[in-house]
């Protein structure tokens, strides 16, 4: 049954509108070969549609793309697009921007904010700042007010405690920090929102390619935070945007 | 400077109200000599206390709660507490109620839920249960209404598709799952709140004490899945609270 | 003793049928310098012969299958063989046919299916998709129907729902699956036959270049999974298709 | 709808009988408060219920198989039971027969083989007995035929070539081994079924804990070989059965 | 040669002072049969001896202990000792000093502090308090002023921010702390002296028994921070007294 | 409030001293943007400020240091600069003289040593010496004298004997090593100072980058020895110098 | 065919000693049920039997022993046998020695050493013992002289070289450590014999059960040093013996 | 004290022959400053010299072996050098030949074998050559006779049992191999002399580089195995002659 069946069997009086939401939820999707590309799935989560972007070619981005705003999509986010492959992209949509450091494109229009409060987006060090960008870009474009707060690591506190007031006011705190990524410890004591922690891929030797800040931010002593994949600025601006719209 | 000295000096307009904010937050704490107790900790997080049982003697408990009660704590969570400790705990608190499954005793009584919705705790198998009961009372005893769907894990979908509509309805999702640790990803594909994903160091061999869960978790699909410590229910259980009373 | 020489002993009786054969497995082989080819091997376990390309130069391949093609092999699959060396090979070859996604080389024509039923080959995501087709360009090449399904991961689970009879009716599901790797679980919860799961090295961060997925399929709470090594498609497909012959 | 109701549809015409095999597949269970006791199972896989005993006490398991024996479940398998645990539940169940070495008890009368060839369970030394014996035992409470060859590991090949013959005929074999784990790939080499290799947790230092095992027997050069769990003797005879009624 | 002889050859100019100095350094030691004691280690090192106690019987210790005390060992400090053994090494030497909590037992008087200035011993939390103490003790028993600063961890910065001019003011840092291990890197941003980071195993899941805490602190942001093996208590102390005495 | 309005408060005798200074440190730093210059940081440290130059372009090491010039930093030191980048950054400041083999930039005159002794800075092979040299630039830069002992490995024990006087003076000994990373320990057996120990990410194999000598390091036997993350030969250098100036 | 008729058929000149030698090697062997006793062990390898006592009851220790003695085994090793085993085998054979410390028992009369040369069995530390011994006793009880070194770790380096003489005269050295195991890259330095490295699991926190010093001794950069197993002090002493007789 | 100058000693009579010996073990080399070139380590371990060419420039390589010819060394070999860096080195010493598979260089004739029997050098399959021949080589520059076995491992066991005299005849065996690295195992089942077992960084996925081959080689179940670091096969070279020649 399709989508649009369903709606009338609900006008029909056939089916509760309970029902029908359940149906919708679980159904329609469309098969381009390459990917499920699913058409319904800013009815089911509420918000734009994201592609993934790594690993894939210019033309598969641009098709899946070209299928979205067919389908009425209004904002579409790609992450992890090289440069090289948005400048191929944008030959077939033009309309979009491209953030180089945050490897991140948008088509359409950003929205205006309408979260009940703001996002902060925090880094403890300046190589922390692709993850940040990539957590800051998905947030605005998911219709949130995104504060950053960027190189104030905790091993130069003062530079932190400068920003207390900004940090205490937010309605949720994306930290992202490499290193040894006692960042978001660090905040989950000072604010009452859920701090979600993102740990990054940088500085070197026992630093194990991002495990080390991993490690530090599932022991945090401090209640409040979770946390995400390695390197996983994406997810970390999405869920923030959940939290900041229920 | 002490708390109602802060106090005071905003009404007498020497501070404003937001210095004293920032005041209050960073400052007041007693020294018991084992620990710091945290009296402001309820303004500053807005919730009741928890005692962290886990290597504390039965004696040091008692104290700690004796010296929260004294400043007017009314509910405290102790978690991580054999039956023997608090066997002897209740002897000072006898009117301390003890869950021996989650290992988790309360003194006080469970306030009326005051969240925005109701908060879902979810487990893969019977096995998980002490840490998802960690999680549900911890919510519990915070003002949350919990509804607990126990034993719904992937490998047999159609107990957890029987129960869609519960899940569908929740504010927040604790998914806590030991072995594959796949549920948060299934739960996270249905829902469009927050799963707070808790692995569960459960099995043998390749699970490693719990290791094969986290990993699973961190690299979820799907979007608006973040990630607690291993066996960390009472992290879980505190987020979800959060999040519900925003 | 040569294998002409072994079973004339048998023609004259001074072997019995049982002799020979264990005599036939163990013995005859050949040396080319940098491998031993194993003529014989189709007599041993009853397939095509497969040359694994990994590091082997354009000069070795075209020269083991030579070797085959004079020992009457029909037809011989080349897995892991970049496009530049099949080009090479391709000269000396020229009926070979090159698969690019999968990296896989077939030269002679794909037998018609003679195996019991047909094969399921699904695959999480569109990452997987090598990996896959290694799987089941391998079974096809080996004498089995092969019906793909590919991106039906379980963070959208009605797109998996909506082939459930497909599945059902397997009579074995190679499960390709990186990141989280949940779906080879949630598929041995579905069917009855056997589910073979193929970790992928996808995914970044906490994917630990496939060890993720392994870790989940080793633990999969579904009965009737077994696992392959990380981006062992050939050996899935191999697999696969001694089941679907027995 | 309950079981009863799609068989009558089906019997009514309303319902076909593929359509109603999906439902039943899908549908009933009960719930029993600490676990959800799937009874239509048996119709879905075709073979018996097992019990998984780590973790659950006598009582829990008990009430488990009284539910199952109520719902005709004719043979029970429980696995991963102590001695005294067995005691207990044998005061319940006194027709329970329990082996010690394999911490397995079985209720009901083992089936008369039913499988199309018998099943190979092979150990490289005596400590994987208990592992080997956790998969014989299951392998024939589902109705295979199972011949055991035990201690004849790699270290001391003309052990296992003396039994050539028998590893040859089998149509599933289950390769049980700890420390260096290579049994599989030897026997891989020499058999045309498939090869479950079962690592298993023994020795010291290096093993690891049978990650060492676990680690060969992924990496094995011989095709036709699947990897399970460490010590999943259980899994092990699970699937060879599978693959031997097929 | 004994080390009297190589003194006397000295006095009579046959030898300078700096050669006799490494000669002394390399050579005089005595052999037990179960341990090397080396009497000349407090000429070569400068302080007291310490007895490893872990893995030693009681005898072994009282033995190594009376060899000492004939040499002219003023002060003993034996780590790692159990309560049970500390009682049987009691009735061999009665004036032994046992510190529960730390492990140690202490022969002979704790000198007056002759270091250059004082040490910090801080802590993130109580569980850390048997390293931290085993660490004090050890700088006491080597002459230095200690100043504890207990339960300070990064979760609840007000707490070591309220003891600021303590740490300024140390000539050395010993930052013990467990979990997410952050303690070093906030001290090492606030102080100027050398920071000594001990990781502790305490904590569960993800700490990997101190892993976490251990990775943390290597890959400190901070400069003046370097790292002792988990627990390593003494060796922490150790260090601050020699930096100290400098 | 700015440093220049603190130390006018001090000069009216608002502020004692020592109020000033805590907040002098704590206090003031500048925002460029990508970096918080940290101007006061010598002030805070007593040294000279460092730039990470790992992942940094040549624009934002140019313009952080014109900035640190601008506020009277006489001696800058750049780290982890590619020889590439040290050419595009030599163009805006000419005076930098380039260390290709330690990857290392200094800007200003290198001060005359004014430590107490002097630091010896050790390696193992041959391999080691861009991680030592990085380290004994470091330690001149800040006005350390420095004597190289390079290749006294310990296979080969008379290098290193045939040095003994010189390694006994020193006031504190960086002793770098990858493979085995035993320098340290049999350093730490043979002098009275500190030994930092670095380890380094060479050899192959079990070397894994690095952790093999790191894991031989924290479990040194010797007293006196601390460890420092896999390659940080500036950390090496910097705490060397803490300690030769204390 | 049986060992007896294989040595006739050689009286007989329808075998040559070659093939004869060849067929002894590859067949007989006993089945006693729960361990294949390799009675021709003695002919195939030279040398004394071993019991590898881990995980084996009294009985079977008993038994098998009693099997060998039958077949004119003069020396039977068992190795790790606990003391409480011991005894229970000591009342079906009361010739055996038991040596608690290396929980190795002897029966038979260890022989006179008939190797080439001695062998040197050294430690690092004291806790390095019990494996040593167990190393020792094997070579001894396969007839070498073994000189004993203990307690010779290199944090101590004049211990080891007042012993050069006696190192340097060996015909094979044991090397024994745990912690940092550095002993065996010392040695291989000073010796012109092979050294062969067993590291022990002893140590605490980054010790990680011996794995450190497990990977020290395989990134020796030492010649002529290959490693055992963690603990493996019988596989040294084999080896060893080996290498003395040849 | 110079080389000559302690034998000049020796012929006055003012030392013995023994006291020279360990003189001159423990002291000439000289410094070029990039490395300490070791003159008398033929003397002192009676071999030709080694330069591991890994990361050494042509120039440095070029120089380290005219200092030893200029010292007489008749064969010098070079190992780990690329052959960019040979063509270089080849200017400055035309006599050098260079095998490229092994990226092993020889300088000097090859001597006449002088050892006692000859080495097997053998490996599971065609990637393990390289590592193989850096073995051989090794071992054939040192005066062994090398019997080579490529390509039979242990999934093919026919390949090996067909040379099984070749292998029962060797004075040592060198088992190079990858994936699951089992040969060795077989191998020291079936012969009485040392085996020698190389893992090689072959394969994928859970190989991890080698680790795989490595654990299961110190799993060995037979005796007399012992084994080197991951690809050393110069190592195993090595010790084999050591061996061979005692």
């Amino acid at each position: 049954m399709k989508a649009i069946e369903i709606l009338k069997s609900v006008q029909n009086g056939e089916t509760t509108a309970e029902e029908a939401m359940l149906k919708l939820r679980m159904q329609p999707f469309e098969e381009l070969g390459y990917a499920t590309v699913d058409h319904h799935r800013q009815l089911r989560t509420g918000i734009a549609e994201v592609i993934y972007g790594e690993g894939k070619t210019a033309e598969q981005i641009s098709g899946i793309a070209t299928s979205m705003l067919n389908n009425k999509q209004s904002v579409i986010l790609i992450t992890r697009m090289s440069k090289k492959i948005a400048e191929a992209v944008k030959k077939d949509h033009p309309q979009m921007t491209y953030h180089e450091l945050a490897r991140v494109g948008i088509i359409g229009e950003i929205p205006k904010p309408d979260g009940i409060g703001y996002v902060v987006v925090a880094t403890g060090g300046t190589t922390d700042l692709p993850v940040a960008e990539e957590a800051a870009l998905t947030a605005e474009a998911l219709g949130n007010e995104v504060v950053r707060l960027y190189d104030v690591g905790v091993a130069g506190l003062h530079r932190l405690l400068a920003k207390l007031d900004v940090v205490m006011g937010a309605r949720c705190v994306v930290a992202v920090a490499g290193m040894e990524g006692a960042l978001p410890s660090v905040m989950g004591g000072l604010v009452d929102c859920p701090v979600i922690a993102v740990p990054v891929n940088c500085g070197y030797g026992a630093s194990f390619n991002g495990l080390s800040a991993l490690l530090t931010m599932l022991n945090s002593c401090a209640s409040g935070v979770c946390v995400m994949n390695i390197d996983n600025g994406f997810g970390g601006g999405y869920l923030a945007s959940m939290i900041n719209h229920q």
